[in-house]
């Protein structure tokens, strides 16, 4: 074979990136020890095939003339005798050392005369019909400022103050920790060392009331709105969200059929009272009052009692969001919606999202105690645990204070890029573009002067790489403001002038903005 | 304080442990400064009461004084003369070179005049309505065999037989390859590389038709029958089911407010004609067509053709649960069902939770290609998306190839354990025990003779730790069979006899055995 000619390092090379293309599976052969072609044809046959149908492709792998003979409960004699074929033929190459591989340049006339497409079917007429709950779902290329990271993109965070290397060394130490034990199905609750972690972190810092067995570890914020509204809602049933608010909170309600009732936010956070009037019904209310997304107002203290008095009359439930409260910046902490109600009607969620980093996909909710038992079984039905190894090194993370010291750290940082931001917006554009909730969190919105629409303006700077959450996009009824919410998170501080130039560059570039 | 007189090694230990009970979060304090309380007497108020209402807890570590004045945003005196009186009445003490925690010994006479309990409050009778469908699953006692482990749990793997060593290298060589850009949100589908080697594994091995960008990485099996109920199926929709069949499967259809339509399981797997006849316009079947779950069943050629013809003519789907087909033992292995479809009507779902281990959380399915826009928004409203780092981990275990050498190895550990169960049970009971489903995965059935009903056995059985999960519980319709669905992959060949005996004797204790 040619390849036997090269150099050492050449062929090593090879077998490194080769390793990155193979796995050594063995295809799914059939033989048929009654048939008149003979075993060593068939196996031929069967590997020619899956050649041509593309299941195996050029440069894969494929296991050893003696692993194949074990595998097929046959002697190897055939086996060779259709791998001695498939080499002379091209369709397999032998590398020293290596073992035996699909060739990785198949002949010419072999793909043009006898390929036929085996890529995925396209059907014959645009997208087949699926339920009708998700096709009210948009689709991802309507909110392309969703996916951008750089200014101003919501949800991104200061990645590079996180402290890897301690991250590292203790995921490193917990990996050489690992016992066969580890390995089996965990709780559905979560780790009970993570929840007593949890559990004392949101006593102190966020005052909430609850202890470990009360504490479901969840994979995010998401999923806990996901799984509270699986709960405690049945389809058509009426629930009070903030208008505007968190679109993937709409959308978790909208997939598990609720009717969403909107209810309007003022300066004090959800009108309480317009719900009332509205849907005095409404069998629950998603709120985030420690940081109301996306306009940023902090809930009062009486609309906080006047929404408890309204579940606790109406026999309904409180969903409490409270993703990213532990950033605050002139005011003090606010303590939890939770705290106040004692744990009971409240279902409390919050994230490591924020305040470590979203890949981690750990987030937690605080269940009231009697209805532990129902979201436990749903949480099976659902995906059966959380996976253990990120929580075991996350309690040490917490546990050893690495934790507490990371908010404070970041909370500076993004107190800077806050101020920052306001400074520029301010610079730049005067009084033409309010500010709204820069108290707290990693974003703030901007209204927009009246005649100017957000989305198409959106939709323009998100193909040069400005990230524009449109405001107008959160409302599910009529949009009272237009504007943008601008994340701060990931963007330096000497970054901030130039990219709020760019912003006043989009908008001057609008006929409508001058 | 006493404690400095300890030695240093003590104080050492001390700090240790400590540290797993602390974390030095800030409490939620709120300053008034116009109030005529001065702040010192307001600080200390508020410790008082968040360790009196224990959301500060015995142990817990508190921020330094000169941390929490830059919190507070107030100068270090009033904190540090709060902290002074804190320390003198006993509930704070200080410890040298570790800070100042909640004291480990609080006054009796504190505890015992003014707690009160604060403890999660209990409703007054009873725990409270939930969604009407989440009331429809079962609460965790009622189904104690789910939870063991040893003989004869069902879903328990060889864990002994991992390569501990090789995963936890790479797990230690990708938390040291972590950039910060890794941090943030993953893609919703997965990892672009991880699926490439899963629809490389899947083409060779399972002959499924597909390329990566029809895989969604999901968090095992479960996660994906909960999506494809939710993408496919509008509440109400009729959907066949085999019967009997695997009940997680059952209430993620319960949960998607789905009727079930029981379909009966003969020796050639689902009876398609059967389920024509009940209800030709099922929306979607699912199926385990490999080993039917829990009778043990490979699907005919010709029910698969049935099958497809069905679902291609009545416009419906079908979801094949392919979960433990990689071990497969007398005869060959057997080709997907989606294989024979071209990806057209299909969804293929598959897990690591057999092949590598439960605690990855980390599945797959093959979506047809004009759906997966609609997978990934529904995916988004349920999760967003999956965590990073154990799929890079994953795939280079599968493009080094210590996947298929894995499998390889455990299937013969699995084959060896299966025979010898086989040969015990036949030894101990001879025919009066028949045995079903043999020929791969990880569990048999056996089935009971008339007259005895296996849960009742079952419940026995578990308060003992001999886990028998009953086949009853399969079914939706009324049982076929009484019997038990035996796991053999968690339990060492040595010890199968044993444990076939302890069988023995809960079978022998009861009265209509003999």
């Amino acid at each position: 074979m040619a390849i036997t000619t090269r150099p050492i390092s050449a062929i090593t090379t090879m077998m490194v990136e080769m390793t990155n293309v193979s796995g050594g599976f063995s295809p799914v052969i059939t033989l048929d020890r009654t048939a008149a072609k003979p075993l060593h044809r068939q196996i031929y046959d069967a590997f020619r095939a899956t050649i041509i149908g593309r299941n195996l492709q050029s440069g894969q792998q494929v296991p050893s003339s003696r692993t194949l003979a074990l595998e097929l409960g046959i002697s190897r004699i055939p086996v060779l005798s259709a791998y001695d074929q498939l080499l002379a033929e091209g369709y397999f190459e032998s590398r020293r050392g290596a073992g035996t591989f699909v060739s990785s340049s198949l002949p010419d006339q072999l793909m043009s005369c006898e390929y036929r497409s085996a890529g995925p079917d396209q059907p014959p007429s645009g997208p087949r019909k699926t339920s009708d709950r998700s096709a009210l779902l948009p689709g991802r290329e309507e909110s392309p400022w969703v996916f951008g990271s750089g200014a101003f993109s919501v949800g991104q965070l200061a990645f590079d103050h996180f402290p890897l290397q301690i991250w590292a060394n203790l995921v490193s130490r917990h990996a050489r920790k690992v016992r066969a034990s580890a390995l089996n199905y965990a709780e559905p609750m979560g780790s009970r060392d993570f929840r007593e972690a949890i559990a004392t972190y949101l006593r102190t810092a966020r005052a909430v009331h609850c202890d470990a067995s009360q504490i479901m570890v969840v994979s995010g914020s998401q999923q806990a709105l996901d799984l509270s509204a699986r709960v405690l809602l049945d389809p058509g049933r009426p629930v009070w969200v903030e208008d505007p608010s968190y679109r993937l909170m709409q959308f978790a309600l909208t997939m598990a059929g609720c009717r969403l009732i909107p209810v309007p936010v003022d300066g004090e956070g959800m009108d309480v009272a317009a719900g009332v009037k509205t849907c005095r019904k409404a069998r629950a209310a998603f709120v985030t009052p420690s940081h109301q997304f996306p306009l940023g107002v902090t809930m009062s203290a009486s609309r906080r009692l006047q929404l408890l008095d309204w579940a606790h009359n109406a026999g309904s439930w409180i969903v409490e969001d409270d993703y990213d409260s532990e950033y605050r910046y002139e005011s003090l902490p606010i303590a939890s919606l939770q705290g106040l109600d004692h744990g009971k009607r409240v279902i409390y969620i919050g994230t490591f999202s924020k305040t470590l980093f979203p890949a981690v996909r750990l987030g937690y909710m605080v269940i009231p105690t009697d209805l532990v038992d129902r979201f436990v079984a749903v949480r099976r039905a659902l995906d059966v645990c959380p996976p253990s190894f990120n929580q075991a090194v996350l309690t040490d993370f917490i546990n050893q204070g690495h934790f507490a010291r990371h908010i404070r750290k970041t909370r500076m940082v993004y107190a800077e890029r806050r101020s920052a931001l306001v400074v520029a917006v301010e610079q730049e554009f005067g009084s033409r573009l309010p500010i709204l909730g820069d108290e707290a969190g990693m974003n703030l919105a901007v209204k927009l002067p009246p005649g100017l629409a957000d989305r198409e303006i959106s939709i323009r700077a998100a193909a040069r790489n400005l990230w524009l959450w449109p405001l107008s996009t959160s409302y599910l009824g009529k949009p009272v403001h237009q504007g943008f919410i601008l994340g701060f998170g990931s963007i330096k501080k000497s970054d901030i002038p130039a990219a709020v130039r760019r912003l006043k560059d989009e908008l001057s570039a609008h006929p409508k903005w001058s």
